[in-house]
């Protein structure tokens, strides 16, 4: 938006020299013109996105595999953010200084929300004008830290709070709505592993190593970098994106435990390092005196993480299960239209509820959706099924894109950034090392206790995958106000970017290099599709491949099945069949006629499937590179290349 | 929000007795309140969505119909307003007053984008407090008018840029998206008299009798108006509208006509008293130095609203057109989610372009919604057919609500109301009257020329159902500057609460009253159902009940037929066979080889319906509310009423 404001400058220079009289006059021109400008903002990134998804459409048509949507969407985000940067003037806002009135009767040592500014008051204003001497009303923005460098214009830029309450709640509850859930509950232990402890570990190693850098570095940049904002940059950079990826996986159809561990990861890891990096701040402030290690506030901090990621688990879960009920003992899906929009607020509701409680609304979204596909996602009608699924899928597609292309133009056009290139180095360096020391030896000690060991090609294809996103670049931009804080968000911009578009674009030769089987989980897939028959799930039902079966999945199944699905939903076998006899007349206040009447064989257990949610995205032209064209030999041949489907251009 | 602040401040109290050192710290606790204070509000009108929601669902399920589901949402609105305006202490923000810097090299007549504040710089704080001196920015945002009442908290309740950007454009979109065309341009010479000459007739007697009033009432109010107020308060509280009565209308199958009347005008007028206000507030500009009345001024505000109102639709159409040649000549339908993601940008687009070359967004959306019905429909893909129906149905039924509810709440919270009983009732009077002198002496003139006249009872009814809704209300919070402004926003609420509850309830009432014929159309639309057969078309090629359709709808139809719809959509006939033989290769490129082969009969021409959009909307359950219980005798027989189905509780 500042770009623009030299625009707005520009135009009033002209009113005030046509029409000096007229202070109001200009006022009013102003807020129009800032009214069009922010509506010019808007039109373009709308027609950026609208390149994006024209352009998607080509590469799809012409089977160009070398560039992926997102990548795409960054490299627009950066041509038009240069067009921008240099197509355009400097960027000036007028400020002036100013001080309180000495005769003020105030007495609170926090400065004040508002400020009655007369002017012009005690200055001489140049030029001809006749000004009237009004008072306007000037509302807190935010400390200014440097006054010699006109810090002034900071914040005018980006919003964090837009990103973090409209942006990324839809986004996170796509990925917790379609998550696959048989495959993440039989990999539960890898992916909490890589998560929860690979994100710990990779930041602390990263802030270590990156902390080590800084000293190396010229004195001035060293000196304005503690050890906590190095392990602030290390948890930040931590959490992987697994967008680009995972659409090249779902179109080659890798192997589904493969899938599964990458998505999983990816998913918990953005909420962990969104825990992570607020309970490293909480611990900074209360011990901003100096940058000292103490224990009982690292404890304390770690406290923090367990506390609010476990609150605002319950806090997502307990709204999924409150609209699982909502929607089993009403018969709110007679009016579809109700029942999507009971659905949307209530889950939006649970990210709310966790952000006015001070917990993490993107973990409590994330367990809302989990549980909403888990549960009210088989009470709903087909209607509302599919519209749920629909709205979803569109708001994170431009939502998704969106961040991407602002995190292209943003690398021209946000004012704040700081081009340190040793900096820049040891950041590429030390997060490609932190994803290593994630993937390598937690995977050797996994494989310890695991059933089938995760192969070393998968443990490549693992560390290939950690591409950085959306969660990155929003933790980085949320406080740019000193200099260690400009050169972390230039790095983590660059690296967003660096890696989206290269690691993005090379991800289908990595998968051939590495011989990872494609083309697979089509029959793994066939009984997970919607409305799959009911052999599936007797086989479900008689504890199938306990080999394979992490015993944590299968503790949580019997309590699922026998506990959480008959009260959640109207799935078989009653409440009144599986709880003890003392409960009985509880349990048949909670079950439905229609839990009664069906038959154990028909209806609605059958679509309790975890898969008939997005993953297998409606793809009806695969893409063409075939990983056998590129390596021959080396694939597996199952992979499938369709044929394009009422295509005739 | 300012209700919180209170809040805020006793927090601030608490933080500052504990740690007086700490400004930081309590600047830090400053930010994350307000967050949650957001997060509340947030969460408080997500609340009272699910519980309207949820009660709308009872009202149907037990086939309530005395009050409907807007005038449930502004109910529950106030009641939550009441609680929070006397459940929570006073607002209250911290401010002080500030001059400029005596050395500052300032040189423009507006004053400053931002403040740059020195505190505490010249005033003593009272307290031990030991507070750095440091500076903070202030940013601009408007002009005090009255120092003494402290207006200074005047902007902070609602941003009028939301509601208008972000609120509305959905809902316009989707009113013209679903848009009975057949009916529609059957009845457009009446639709647009209504809505044209109509409002602009209804806003000058309301403005003119209005002015009259307030000069009977006491000097201080009166001085304050203008007669170019009290016809910005006519332009306002002119346009009605339609959601409680059509909502009813569809539910009982009223006719189809009185329907399209009613429909088309209100969405018509929204856009015609945007522009009316618009083009009244630049004559205020043009000549703000007196209330006289000059012709030339009079004129350009006349050619303003028209070169505003046919620009605007032009933009629209073409966004509209331009989206339908895009999804002909591209395959993007292989991909439903791009296709569904390149509509919606491109409709965003079409509101954008338009506020940016200042030209009114809310026409240009409505008129891009027509198109994109009438052509882009025919070419998407069923997927993304059902997908934007269903998006923007749920999102307008949001978007209604929410601000219903809002209308509601900030009844009571709005800190700057003007309760002035003489300007209520007038208003009150004035409106009802210039809604009597829209509908009956138009439609006088209208049977004169027309051939199946509006009978008495249908004019009757569409005085009736001059509901005010959400325009009105957004038009009259856009300025609440001064005196005057205040007491037209609380008696623009007062009138939207009243009509949308009272009238809206007794709408079922009234079309029993006035013997409107309910219960049919049953017959015309099953014609108009989705993929309804091919019979219907040749019916319609061949021009059928030329007594019915206006002659301009004639018109309009030869060139839709021949020209648009070939070259927009894979209509047949194709552009070769219907245009002169010198456009013949232009033609031929412009075809696509489905136009070619596909027969006359098959296919695509019959999904080219103007009513399988959402008039009917799913309705398992139309209201029980059975007229001829009410009015024995009086009603239609053949009004339907059908069981539940699938209920069981």
């Amino acid at each position: 938006m500042n770009l623009y404001i030299a625009f707005v400058n520009i135009f009033l220079y002209i009113i005030v020299s046509c029409d000096a009289s007229g202070t109001d006059i200009a006022l009013d021109a102003k807020a129009t013109l800032l009214h069009r400008i922010d509506s010019l903002n808007l039109l373009i990134y709308t027609c950026l996105l609208t390149l994006t998804v024209l352009t998607i459409w080509v590469f799809k048509h012409r089977r160009v595999s070398w560039l992926h949507e997102t990548g795409l969407a960054v490299i627009y985000g950066l041509i038009v953010g240069a067009i921008i940067r240099y197509g355009s003037s400097t960027n000036e806002i007028t400020y002036i200084d100013a001080h309180p009135d000495p005769d003020s009767k105030y007495n609170l040592s926090v400065p004040p929300d508002m400020v009655r500014f007369h002017f012009p008051d005690k200055i001489q204003v140049t030029g001809d004008a006749s000004i009237p001497n009004k008072t306007y009303a000037y509302s807190f923005r935010g400390e200014i830290v440097n006054v010699e460098q006109n810090e002034i214009d900071l914040k005018a830029t980006f919003d964090p709070e837009i990103f973090f309450n409209i942006i990324l709640p839809p986004i996170i509850f796509h990925a917790g709505y379609c998550l696959k859930r048989k495959y993440f509950f039989r990999n539960l232990g890898a992916i909490l592993t890589f998560a929860m402890v690979g994100t710990a570990l990779s930041a602390l190693v990263i802030g270590s190593l990156m902390y080590g850098f800084v000293q190396l570095m010229p004195a001035s940049l060293a000196s304005s970098f503690t050890f906590l904002d190095t392990l602030y940059f290390g948890a930040l950079i931590s959490p992987t994106d697994p967008l680009t990826v995972l659409a090249i996986f779902s179109q080659l159809k890798v192997d589904v435990n493969l899938y599964a561990m990458i998505f999983g990861e990816s998913v918990l890891n953005d909420a962990v390092a969104l825990v992570l990096s607020g309970a490293i701040q909480n611990y900074e402030k209360r011990y901003s005196t100096d940058g000292e290690f103490e224990i009982t506030a690292f404890l304390a901090a770690i406290g923090d993480f367990i506390g609010i990621f476990s609150l605002s688990l319950i806090v997502g879960a307990l709204m999924g299960c409150l609209t699982a009920l909502m929607t089993k003992f009403t018969h709110v899906r007679d009016w579809p239209l109700l029942e999507s929009a009971l659905f949307v607020l209530m889950s939006y509701a649970a990210f709310l509820i966790a952000e006015v409680c001070e917990l993490t609304g993107v973990v409590a979204v994330l367990f809302c959706g989990i549980c909403q596909a888990h549960y009210t996602y088989n009470n709903l009608s087909a209607d509302s099924r599919n519209r749920t699924k629909q709205l979803f899928e569109l708001l994170n597609f431009l939502a998704e894109n969106f961040i991407f292309t602002y995190i292209g133009v943003s690398m021209f056009t946000f004012p704040k950034h700081h081009f340190d290139p040793w900096f820049i180095i040891a950041g590429f360096l030390t997060s490609t090392l932190g994803r290593a020391v994630n993937i390598y030896p937690l995977s050797f000690l996994l494989n310890l206790g695991r059933k089938p060991p995760i192969p070393m090609n998968f443990q490549h294809m693992l560390f290939f995958s950690g591409l950085r996103g959306a969660m990155s670049f929003a933790l980085a931009i949320r406080n740019t106000v000193s200099e260690a804080r400009q050169a972390m968000l230039t790095t983590t911009s660059l690296i967003v970017i660096a890696t989206v578009v290269l690691q993005g674009g090379a991800a289908t030769h990595a998968l051939a290099y590495l011989r990872i089987p494609t083309g697979q989980g089509q029959n793994e897939e066939s009984d997970a599709l919607p409305f799959r028959d009911v052999r599936n799930d007797s086989q479900r039902g008689s504890g199938d491949s306990g080999s394979e079966k992490a015993r944590l999945a299968k503790l949580w199944g019997a309590i699922d099945s026998r506990l959480l699905k008959p009260l959640l939903t109207h799935a078989r076998p009653p409440l009144t069949e599986t709880l003890p006899a003392f409960f009985r007349p509880l349990a048949r206040l909670l079950t439905t006629t229609r839990q009664y009447t069906q038959g154990d064989n028909n209806g609605l257990r059958r679509t309790d499937s975890d898969s008939d949610l997005c993953i297998d995205e409606p793809q009806p032209v695969p893409t063409s590179i075939d990983p056998q064209q590129l390596w021959p030999g080396l694939v597996d041949t199952r992979i499938s290349v369709e044929g394009i489907t009422g295509s005739n251009i």
